[in-house]
């Protein structure tokens, strides 16, 4: 494919939280699709998503569906994807994947196009899109690992809860009407304790050290996207009642002294990141500032009291975006431009 | 004073956010107290506070007011107390002060009773306690310290709005109802920014390091509690849409190996702390769980997989309870209990 090609576009979990978030950044980006799909599970198909002033409809997902589509967001969830995306691998489509299904399979490339662009060349037609909070997190640690060479991290998150999809802001937004209207808050049902006024220090479900999910693929997804095995990572991943991006407090020590300026620097000239560290002027990212953004905010730099050659910081992010559906976009508009759409080489997993 | 003997008891700044709760927990531990006084600014003097079934008056709080008073707990802010706490001490009265006025004044002790209580028989008329997330999250490290040796620590906080006072709950209140009304919310005035669906990492005005006034304070009186004048400390302070209750997810590296098994143990044996810490049954500690409770919780205790000897955890304690009212009722029960109530010496700093 060249430059100015355009190919046939799917979007498999249209109607999720990261279905429309997709269908307006490739709608904004003016990504050069010559056909779209939609596809969800039996219960949504039928219905129909505007796209660029036209109405779609809402197919359901399953195999055989890919014949003549060259590229697929997969939005899903990781049962679905698990099911459905080597199927699309055989029918030549590639598979751009924001569900951690394969984000950890050696065959698999996990990508952020800031930071490791040239491991797309390997793939064999699916390529991972990482975890939300690591992709927010990288967009401050990677910039300072060029700097500096990072040694380790320790990390506490504030995740929106639009991380739990559509249900999450529902319940949410449930429990704060309730509260408004003094009346009792519905029994939570996404979340084990109430989110509302509350913040939960659990997201995604325990591991045998401890370690819930969300917790180890920010250890390991950092690992595998910066190129560095022996990164030693430790994270709390904590919901809290924001609706949408996500935000983290990072101690990073590095291997090289730091010094604030050239911190500052490097942050300022990365694609991904926004310098917003200002304390005289109370400027520094929120969530609610970064919603919708395309860059990650990062502030708060300062030299780390605790570790050796050290940094603290901050940084907020749209989940939804550089977290999944923006990443996938900048994953695709790479691998138009530089011809990589279609393989020879067939997904091993397949 | 004998163990058996009560006093006339003031409270300075009644009509402020731990005023209420210090009234509240005067009266559930049944402190033996022979008269009480409730002092506020000239703008809230004349109004009447109950206290055991009976009103009590609202006095200006001014220079002279403290002759016939044994004990005065301080809940007001920094500047009234610096004008105010020496005259009382002039007047032969102990001050229980819960604003960083003399926290690092050497001649202050700066006491949690479950750490330190020997500190205050060097008292010279005013005891200090501590900011509300470091007595939060000491009630966490210290019982971890005495096992296997406090190092370091990284810190990031969850903090309730009531660490503002009353305003700042209002002020959630009011953006969550506006929201849940669908109109706009009015300008923040606590705050820089909203605070209801957003997260804010400034607690407290910066100082020229980048850090918080409330990070340094977690810095410098953790080492004052502990008598850990090494310890390295770097925290991250963010306001968080809670009402009440604090939390902070801790990172902590200690001199000897450690094991969960005695982390858990040193932790339920703590007086001041509470073990929540089931990850299979999703048990762990909440802001909400530990609103109005006198222990804190603890929880999510795992092997550190960043740090060298290290712990990361979870605790969450009330803020107004064991972070300012509390801390000051058990240090007056502690120095009833122990004689400790009148001094000879005066305050150095009188």
């Amino acid at each position: 494919m060249t430059r100015d090609s355009s190919c046939t576009v799917a979007i498999v979990g249209a109607t999720g939280a990261a279905g429309p978030e997709l269908l307006h950044l490739l709608q904004a980006r003016r990504f050069t699709l010559a056909a779209l799909r939609l596809f969800a599970s039996a219960r949504s198909a039928g219905r129909t998503l505007d796209f660029g002033g036209r109405s779609y409809p809402v197919e359901e997902a399953k195999p055989g569906v890919f014949a003549d589509i060259d590229l697929a967001f997969f939005a899903a969830g990781g049962p679905t994807t698990r099911a459905l995306a080597p199927d699309a691998v055989r029918a030549g489509c590639l598979v751009i994947d924001k569900s951690s299904a394969f984000r950890m399979d050696p065959a698999a490339p996990l990508v952020i196009p800031e930071i490791n662009p040239q491991a797309l060349r390997q793939h064999r037609g699916i390529v991972a899109s990482p975890n939300c909070s690591t992709a927010v997190a990288l967009m401050a640690l990677w910039p300072l690992h060029q700097r500096f060479g990072l040694k380790r991290f320790v990390a506490a998150t504030y995740q929106s809860v639009s991380g739990s999809g559509v249900r999450g802001v529902s319940e949410l937004e449930e429990q704060v009407r309730a509260y408004a209207a003094d009346r009792p808050a519905p029994d939570p049902a996404v979340y084990t304790h109430p989110i509302a006024f509350n913040v939960i220090p659990q997201v995604d479900s325990f591991g045998p050290e401890g370690y819930t999910g969300e917790e180890t693929k920010m250890e390991q997804e950092s690992r595998k996207v910066m190129g560095l095995p022996g990164l030693r990572v430790s994270v709390t991943c904590v919901r809290v009642p924001v609706l949408r991006a996500h935000s983290a407090a990072i101690n990073a020590e590095f291997e090289r002294p730091v010094n604030l300026a050239e911190a500052r620097a490097a942050i300022a000239a990365f694609p991904g990141a926004e310098l917003v560290d200002d304390p005289a002027r109370r400027l520094y990212p929120t969530p609610l500032d970064f919603s919708r953004r395309v860059k990650c905010g990062v502030g708060r730099i300062r030299i780390d009291t605790a570790l050796d050659n050290g940094l603290a910081l901050w940084v907020s992010g749209d989940n939804l975006w550089k977290g999944a559906a923006l990443n996938a976009v900048q994953i695709a508009e790479l691998m138009l431009r530089e011809g990589l759409l279609k393989s020879k080489a067939a997904f091993a997993g397949v």
